[in-house]
């Protein structure tokens, strides 16, 4: 199979492209990761070809080479959220995740090279409903420090998994990789994915 | 925290309670695993007894430790399906799964030490969408040899992840341990999470 090169320091973005037995190379980028005016999905979409975009600027040599970006967005009452910043942005969000239903959107964007290259994009969206956090809930889950680098300030894969009740839609989406998504991307652009 | 035996010898159950950070040690135990003729919730609560149960007989020592059993059980049109036997059985599997929705059932029983010791049971469903697998990817997936070990011969966390649509319910629990469940356990029984 063909290396993609992922365009993202997620560890569970790669974690999941191991399980899936794909190779790839990590290659982050950086971009403004500001929330535009557009919808969430919109959102999602445009700051993951952005980061595809950024790669292919500023490394135009992996313009020979499959390339992915990723971004995932949490919204509560339409609100978008993000990574938490501080301890304390981290306690607000969780104190409004807490006995409510919230959405996770992930948008992706594939490139594929040959000809002038194409790039597409798509996004998923999955509904999750928190339990209800008591103050000795928060205060020990804040203390994991699980919220760092974790967009909504929760790892659904590790103790945030506790307070999940239910999902309805992708669970690899929350994780930030949505893989049956993936998959049609991938087939669509004929990447040899059964060889 | 207390450690706790994990009375499987699965993989997936073992990384699931890494991710949640509880000290645990495996000791799997073989039993009978047929299905009865009981429902397929109260027959996966009754094999994960089962399961803690053997393992109290067997090790009486392990009578003063926390001991978590757990079965898995896949349910398609009212057929209870387990891990399968063979190639051939896990095609005759895959191809019914196509296309169709089915549940997934994990029970969990959950020994508590002290006093006489208590068991406690619980079971979790989730819904699982696959899309409509053609013979290219039928054939492919069988290759990679997912099937072994798995119940309903297909792995939702790695490549048989491709073919999974939606979910609806609990991630954990088609991974073999439902997560959000096993809380509510843990806290029944007064187990010492937060310390």
């Amino acid at each position: 199979m063909k290396p993609i090169i992922l365009a993202s320091a997620s560890p569970r973005r790669q974690a999941l492209l191991e399980h899936l037995h794909i190779p790839f190379t990590v290659y982050p980028v950086e971009i403004d990761e500001h929330f535009s005016s557009l919808s969430p999905e919109e959102d999602a979409r445009r700051l993951a070809k952005e980061k595809t975009g950024a790669l292919l600027c500023r490394a135009p040599e992996t313009a020979s080479t499959w390339i992915l970006g990723a971004d995932t967005i949490v919204v509560l009452d339409e609100e978008k959220i993000g990574k938490p910043a501080s301890l304390e942005e981290a306690e607000r969000i969780l104190n409004c995740l807490s006995g409510k239903q919230h959405h996770v959107i992930t948008g992706l964007a594939l490139y594929a090279p040959g000809n002038a290259g194409s790039i597409i994009t798509a996004h998923t969206v999955t509904v999750i409903r928190f339990k209800h956090l008591d103050a000795g809930e928060r205060a020990w889950y804040l203390s994991t420090g699980e919220w760092q680098g974790a967009a909504g300030g929760y790892r659904i894969q590790e103790r945030g998994g506790f307070f999940v009740e239910s999902i309805s839609g992708s669970y690899s989406n929350v994780m930030g990789l949505p893989i049956h998504t993936f998959y049609g991307m991938l087939r669509s652009l004929n990447y040899p994915l059964f060889s």
